[in-house]
């Protein structure tokens, strides 16, 4: 596969010295790199912002294992299984919602326990192992959630589940992407307040592919809907519960209601490494909560002030809502009927 | 009436030297009065949003007029009617939405039709007058729509709809300060993008009173809604049709089909200037679209981009999912029965 060809974005590069990463928070204005040359940098990276998007924050903590123990069987032979395990846990605090990154953690973990002497090349080989299955397991998302749009002309798009959310192609943008191709006309994209992951990344990301689209305010999409333009939301899932109720972006579970008022369908694309197989219903899904900060002026910024913020960064669509799940073992049509427990292997 | 007890934001201050407008531009980081002393000064006021929200365009606009007789008066005696009609029309080209805007411009223009000679005094007197109604006006609507409240303990408010869009006290702002007094715990505001009137204004004008609110993303209150923590949903309205529609900020028609999936109440709060006697629905009201910089990062803006912006500043609400619809002369519950005709006078 060429993935060159499928997308000019590639926003986490595995490099001997160390992880590669995309700085997301200074795009669109500046296309720069950070280098993570240790578990606390990618933790850092992920916790910051500067890495999001469930799958690629799964892929990005799967090297910061490799990170970690390549440089504790450097610093401390004796205990460096110790030291990888503190590592683990800082990787394991970054983020809460995105089910990927425990998932992507767990196998690390799984093929560390598995040699007893060095399990250098062994992890290094199942990160990029990760990455590469992501990308894959994107493109064929992509094909099938093509083929289901059929020959819509318009779709909608909320925050960023693209090329930087994920190893490469993107799950929703992946779906876009690979509609696009087949004469896909309209896509619009949410600002996607309050860190405007629409109007930074995805539009940027589209760009870069040579794909047209327009951007509209979060709240403009009922009106957008209800003028007919629009005939299907794709978006991407930070976690999926085995009912297919879906957790992701704030504001997902806004349009989902809007969408189904307006005849418009309702397609979530994402790897099966969203699934959280522990999770029977959304209900139980933690919600980040970011800082005030990100939504306040500067001058309430005090715990004191009468201003105050609500920042949830994630709300839970429940599955009723949702016309599609497409992932890489196939789509589940209507989830609410069945949920998603065909999916399991 | 003592309008300081009221609220302590007066946006609009009719002076000999012009009319001092409160720059809501540059709201809440600095408080700066700019001083419009002839009508095109007004109407740039009322253009780039210096001065924004229907009634209080109405008001600046009806200021606008007197500034222009008393200017043509002194500087073209001869020609001061053609003058004056000039301004009479720059100043209705200002913004397209709003109708208290031409509502104010009509009322004096027939008071200026109904004198001969010098109609100076009668037109500040009307203007003054138009000020001073509006404010009675919003403390009448502050105490209906509190009492229809009732024991409601949360509410949701979109835009600014407050004193600083209104003569003073507000609209929806207005049902709130006097529900506040009664008791009234949580008020919601919503950012408001792209202007962001929520997050600069509303949650400024009511620190000024003492009245504590928390801020959230517009694509939250679905959210909200969901955990049960609101009970009204309370706007104002830029232009409300005979059938009861309403024209209001871009992202009312979204919040108000969400509030009818949850339970949560629609309550529109406007002056009867607001109402458009001549637009039997809302399928025919000019939506202003402004420009796509104000969405879209600097990069993007130029026409050959592949990455555009849909930019609409309001949208229209089907009376249908409207509970009550509170003006001066009284309430109307169900506009969607029985339209607003009862209230023509």
């Amino acid at each position: 596969m060429n993935t060159q060809q499928d997308s000019m974005v590639h926003a986490l590069q595995w490099t001997d010295a160390g992880l590669r990463v995309l700085d997301q928070r200074r795009l669109p204005e500046e296309v720069v790199f950070a280098l993570c040359s240790d578990a606390p940098a990618v933790a850092e990276a992920i916790r910051t912002m500067r890495v999001r998007g469930a799958p690629a924050i799964g892929i990005a903590a799967a090297f910061g294992v490799v990170l970690s123990v390549r440089e504790w069987r450097r610093r401390d032979l004796d205990r460096w299984r110790e030291r990888v395990a503190e590592d683990l846990q800082l990787l394991a605090e970054s983020r809460p919602t995105a089910v990927n990154l425990f998932w992507a953690l767990e196998r690390m973990q799984q093929e560390l326990d598995r040699h007893a002497d060095d399990p250098l090349p062994e992890i290094v080989a199942l990160a990029e192992r990760i990455h590469r299955d992501d990308i894959a397991a994107n493109r064929k998302m992509g094909d099938l959630g093509a083929a289901l749009l059929g020959n819509s002309k318009g779709v909608l798009t909320h925050c960023n589940a693209g090329a930087l959310a994920t190893g490469g192609y993107g799950t929703a943008l992946g779906v876009i992407r690979s509609a696009w191709k087949k004469g896909l006309d309209n896509v619009y994209a949410t600002e996607t307040r309050p860190w405007l992951q629409g109007a930074r990344l995805t539009v940027w990301e589209l760009q870069q592919d040579g794909i047209a689209s327009t951007l509209i305010a979060d709240s403009s999409a009922a009106y957008l809907m209800k003028q007919g333009r629009i005939d299907w939301l794709i978006v991407g899932a930070d976690r999926i519960a085995v009912n297919g109720d879906v957790a992701n972006k704030i504001g997902t579970y806004s349009l989902a209601v809007l969408a189904g008022q307006h005849g418009v369908k309702l397609m979530v694309v994402a790897p099966t490494s969203t699934i959280d197989w522990r999770m029977p219903d959304g209900s139980q899904i933690e919600i980040e909560q970011r800082e005030a900060a990100e939504l306040l002026p500067q001058c309430y910024n005090n715990p004191d002030s009468l201003v105050q913020a609500w920042n949830p960064v994630f709300d839970v669509t429940p599955a009723a809502l949702i016309t599609a799940i497409v992932t890489e073992r196939g789509v589940i049509l209507n989830p609410e009927e069945q949920g998603i427990k065909s999916l399991q292997q």
